[in-house]
């Protein structure tokens, strides 16, 4: 699985290192009563030189829960976005703690890396179930942990559709919040409302698209208006900005529905001088502290749909009604929620 | 310690529960092969129905180290100077990881029920050494895990001076910040710059008021100009801006440096029409999303740094130079850092 697991020392090398038999390293681990004084400091020695630690599967035995839930902590990334899942993370921590669970952190660099650790760590540390952030398509970890019978839970939806009954998760409805935004901006009188996304091949993103279009459905606005109030740049402040600048070039909107707040950050730079109401979604602390209206996710109720989740596969806290969480957002209104310019 | 610790059960509970020997539970736990397979099966029934789990020093005897650190995991607060416990946490994770450690979080309402989880952690989930955060005065925690002989580091110094040389710990030299934040401001000609900081009684704030004075020292100012140059305002957006609004009304500043980004965010909402530059504290996502010059610390490095010092306590990673590390910060030069009026 990984390299540390294959050359951790074995019973067998600490027997050797010791001069003793594996009858006696085992009794020194597990009843170091019936071992002498001086034979006992003798194996923990080699214990300790070799860095020998006994198999999770021996200290399951004894403790059966470790209580201990494994979180991969995702590199921070513009730091605006990546509040989320911090917050998400404070909100976990709480929960599990709430019922008696701790979470454990680790990094990796990728999925790859991700599955190597769970290997490790079930070896080393003794968790009793995974919290995965994250989850794309073609998203190997959660196949590899329902192979080997771990317990888990996804904060995210598996995004093939084959997938959607599968593992347990819980995730936000996007499609709605952008929805809901929309709906927002036309009862404040905007007509030509904009959507600045990702580019196509981010199923976050399509779902957000997707709430925008549905706001829009019925607006008598043709097929090519429509894809002209659509623009997809890479997440950031910068391109947010100049896909606000293409937008207001193309499509003159009054209104402008981002995929994140990051872009509505861009959006804004750009917006205020034109009078173009921007929301932005994650409702993260910058756009509460520049007063940028915005799609807020339920991260407290998500974390604690995680961990009933969690409880459930392992058999505490009672079963519970669904296998799969998809909660929604709502919108926070500030001061870029404003009418369109008077005709 | 706590009540979850006392009223834990023990092994002569379950034996009673189970209706066996201690020695038999004693067996179950440690040499399960010695014991009927329907007598372990009704042990280890008991142990699950009670929650009962073996002593961490029972443990211990088993894994000596467990290769986890303990962080209490602060409740998120405004969101914006939060991000730099954040930002802690995953370059910590990163540092701990490299040296194969894990970090376990927990949560707290107080110092003194992160004291209580202290205990309830060493018992039951064997970690090595903690993590501690937001050092303040009459701080406990640091005396408390001293008398028990646990490893620890601060990430902040203890604050009262006869404490300076006790534990280890890893700090950010604020006042160096914001003296080259002064220093800065000078550079590009700025003559009364005022400090937007916190009301008196932190000792963060204190210092990093001190950095601006020293700043100051030598610009002919009187002492009454420069009392009239600060202000103290909780910590906030809003707070920020209105301490702005008196700075601007009672000394006529044309900069300002202020002890977070927070403050220095409510600052810019005001400072703006005025053309007053800013330089806010701890370089946040939100400071480089608006442009905001700020004084940024080196998390990278206080992260492993206190690794280092764990680990030299722990009795790996060779010795360490310093117990007490102090970083210098570093100013990040944004659209904020402008130049006085023309006169």
């Amino acid at each position: 699985m990984s390299s540390s697991t294959t050359t951790r020392p074995t019973l067998e090398i600490v027997a050797r290192h010791a001069g003793v038999s594996r009858q006696t390293v085992s009794n020194a681990l597990n009843a170091p009563h019936v071992v002498k004084a001086a034979t006992l400091q003798r194996v923990r020695a080699s214990i300790d030189e070799l860095g020998y630690r006994p198999s999770s599967a021996a200290r399951q035995l004894r403790t059966r829960r470790s209580r201990v839930l494994g979180l991969r902590l995702e590199p921070v990334q513009d730091g605006i976005n990546g509040a989320v899942l911090d917050r998400f993370l404070h909100a976990l921590t709480d929960s599990a703690q709430e019922r008696g669970y701790r979470v454990m952190l680790f990094t990796a660099a990728d999925d790859r890396q991700e599955i190597a650790r769970y290997g490790e760590l079930l070896d080393t540390d003794d968790l009793d179930a995974f919290v995965l952030t994250s989850t794309h398509r073609d998203d190997h970890r959660a196949a590899w942990l329902t192979e080997h019978g771990i317990p888990f839970v996804t904060f995210g939806r598996p995004w093939a559709a084959q997938d959607q009954g599968g593992h347990p998760w819980v995730d936000v409805d996007g499609r709605s919040g952008t929805q809901a935004a929309v709906a927002h901006l036309r009862e404040l009188g905007h007509r030509r409302i904009a959507f600045l996304g990702w580019p196509e091949g981010s199923d976050l993103g399509a779902d957000r698209a997707a709430g925008w279009l549905t706001g829009m459905a019925d607006r008598g606005l043709s097929t090519r208006e429509l894809q002209r109030l659509r623009v997809g740049v890479p997440d950031g402040v910068a391109t947010g900005a100049q896909g606000t600048e293409r937008l207001l070039a193309d499509a003159d909107p009054t209104a402008i529905v981002a995929a994140s707040d990051s872009l509505a950050l861009g959006a804004l730079t750009v917006a205020r001088r034109n009078r173009v109401a921007v929301v932005g979604f994650d409702d993260t602390p910058v756009a509460a502290a520049v007063g940028l209206s915005s799609v807020a996710q339920p991260l407290t109720a998500a974390a604690g749909a995680a961990v009933d989740l969690l409880l459930a596969q392992l058999g505490e806290g009672g079963p519970v009604p669904d296998r799969q969480v998809l909660l929604s957002p709502h919108l926070v209104r500030r001061a870029t929620s404003t009418p369109p310019p008077a005709h």
